[in-house]
């Protein structure tokens, strides 16, 4: 055990948007109480918040998706437009370009967005044709039988979704955390969580099977410190943290990569009209292997991914890269026959990062066990999810039943809770 | 990639429990299929089957558990008496000796459970004293107030619960499956799944994202061995082999200790009367711990453990071996302080296994995804599993949504599968 350097009441793990909107809105309700937030990165949002393609969307199927998504979206909006701290919240939208059969698949979940306040738009082929010239609906290259590449049968745009800067909000919370008294140690990273006897004996090898536990603190690579609480909002990083104190959060890493994409031919895409304000093209997904894009106009650059599914390894590297072969042989196949205007155009830049994976039903896991709050399972949408995740961390760390999330609205912690999970299945994932 | 050593039309990984009835139904519904059964052991049943305390019970709160673990016990009572092949099953009883605060939460779930039709049996204070003579209701030295042991209140014994041996279960599904052509291969450790593409191009870098996924075959230590299905029954190796190909089975290992125990002083207790018709005291739950002790009388030992519970690491290990410092801080205090005849005896032999803990619901999950039926999770219990877990993973590899259980009781495959999900929480975790 290494010399403690520290105590605090309420200690979280990881400087990313959970750990910043967790810590946020437990000082906010306890301005009294020391909040230490640690990460092994120099400044806040640098992990796989960084790497995200930094979109946000309101269109999940299940409630409590809608409810973390849309409330956290309307937060942006406030801090943006009311508090007028810039995030580069865009809401440029979703645009998911459908085959038939996906499109079968989203009539059946319609109504009940609907009704839930979803807004969202329909485009039939003749009006994408007007709208995105470039856009080639019926593949029908020799390349795209292969791949088996449907004809884009309709569109549906998420019209309260877009862009915004991870930067930003991480920056947004940072301030308001400081200014309240909340603090930060970067370069630190956690190595273990220790678990000790709630009532100590002082014999050896304690704690015992009998013995109530209690998370006392976290060894790091610069000491040990001591805290009330912990908060463990450390991404891809939990099972890491949690597998050797046996607590299971059914989260498991992934690789995300991403690519920049260049070029003048890209020109029209990118200042697309009829969408959105910014007359640009949507955030869009394309109806094969999850191919998405999304426009960053200040850099005249696309940002390109592609959603995984089986067959890639759950397997966390420290210091992941992002490889060319994937874009070439899983996205630009793709990519290059529905938008031929990215014929020719290899990635000027790449990253990679991890997903926190909750394949169970990809909804947050926010709970308590013991005096330890996990908040992870963000499942590739923390960002979106971040507030309401910070909100309902907070009601978690006071025993609230309810937590009450931007705008009023009101969600059960227990609901996304490990011991009466109640979610729902979400259909929506990207 | 190694030398094509066979091709089968079913591969089944691991000749444990589960292995063994899920080859044992899918050969008897498809008997003209041809199925191997791989194991790094040199026998069936060698690994955790071999390392569990070998008990069985029906008293689970939860209808799936309920209906696999009667189902199961039902069989094996068939197979000794009515088809005459000695699985050591002894009826004994388990025994939960329990405080005042346990017994209201049994009182919670008794009616359920008399409604399923599990039979059990209470008995009050004076009968406990008198039936076990060894027994102390009421710890009252230092030690136990540390520990905070509380007083026995009650006990209640489930009756369609006892003791087998796994190894017979084992030779039993071995036999019957070689009579009907199956084949195993020892020796033979599964190292990776390969995954591929549905539809193979030749290309680098297969299969993407967009091809459709499928399981060629397993590589091992003796080459590869391709199969047109996989069944994957590695119990706590599961996630070894899941997690590089990106499915997640909400398994974790965690390690199984168990002690033997031998002394004059506890003959009393292994022929204590009123319980049961083997006059032996049942498999018997203390209050406190989850320490729990099975009599062998074949040995004239006790078996001994307790159920880990959060601050135990979820940590696979090669060849775990018993910690004697376990029994003698976690065990021996609370076993000692209960039943005095147990004093200043040591353990005279150990062993160690796995359980494959679902913490979700402490219930098995059979799902087929693409090529590949899994079964697993079965978090302690799969020997009290075993024959039901095996006909829902025949009915799994048919496609049938329905699965019939020994009795002819049925249950949806869908309920125990990934993506629907339905099995109720689990109260009655040992």
């Amino acid at each position: 055990m290494s010399t403690e350097t520290g105590h605090h009441d309420v200690l979280v793990i990881g400087a990313g948007i959970i750990g910043l909107c967790s810590a946020y809105h437990i000082k906010k309700d306890n301005p009294n109480l020391s909040i230490l937030v640690i990460d092994r990165s120099s400044a806040p949002g640098q992990g796989d918040t960084a790497k995200s393609v930094a979109a946000v969307r309101d269109t999940f199927t299940s409630e409590v998706n809608r409810l973390f998504a849309s409330s956290t979206i309307d937060f942006y909006k406030h801090v943006q437009s009311e508090l007028g701290f810039n995030l580069n919240l865009e809401l440029i939208g979703y645009l998911w370009l459908v085959s038939e059969k996906q499109f079968k698949g989203f009539e059946a979940i319609e109504d009940g967005m609907r009704k839930q306040g979803i807004r969202f738009r329909t485009f039939e082929r003749e009006e994408l044709t007007q709208l995105i010239p470039d856009l080639v609906l019926d593949p029908a290259s020799e390349q795209s039988k292969i791949i088996g590449m449907d004809s884009i049968f309709k569109a549906v745009q998420g019209l309260d979704c877009g862009t915004v800067s991870p930067e930003s909000i991480a920056k947004f919370y940072e301030n308001e955390f400081k200014k309240m008294g909340g603090e930060f140690q970067f370069g630190i990273e956690a190595k273990s969580i220790r678990v000790d006897a709630k009532n100590r004996l002082d014999l050896p090898g304690e704690p015992y099977v009998w013995q109530d536990k209690v998370f006392r603190g976290v060894e790091t690579n610069h000491g040990y410190i001591s805290a009330e609480t912990l908060v463990i909002a450390a991404g891809s990083r939990t099972p890491l943290l949690l597998d050797p104190i046996g607590i299971d959060c059914f989260v498991k890493p992934k690789k995300r990569q991403v690519f920049q994409i260049r070029g003048s031919s890209l020109d029209r895409l990118m200042t697309t009209k009829g969408f959105n304000e910014q007359n640009t093209v949507p955030f869009t997904i394309l109806p094969k292997g999850g191919v998405y894009f999304r426009p960053v106009r200040g850099e005249r650059s696309f940002w390109v991914g592609a959603a995984d599914d089986i067959g890639r390894p759950f397997r966390f590297e420290e210091e992941p890269i992002a490889e060319e072969s994937y874009y070439t042989y899983n996205i630009y196949p793709i990519l290059s026959e529905y938008l031929p205007c990215f014929a020719n155009l290899r990635p000027v830049n790449s990253w990679a990062g991890f997903y926190d994976i909750n394949s169970l039903d990809s909804t947050p896991v926010i709970d308590r066990i013991s005096n330890c709050i996990l908040a992870t399972g963000m499942s590739g949408s923390g960002i979106m999810k971040a507030d309401a995740v910070g909100r309902v961390a907070a009601a978690v760390f006071k025993d609230e039943s309810e937590a009450v999330l931007f705008g009023g609205r009101r969600i059960s912690a227990s609901r996304v809770g490990l011991t009466n999970r109640s979610v729902g299945k979400e259909e929506f994932v990207l």
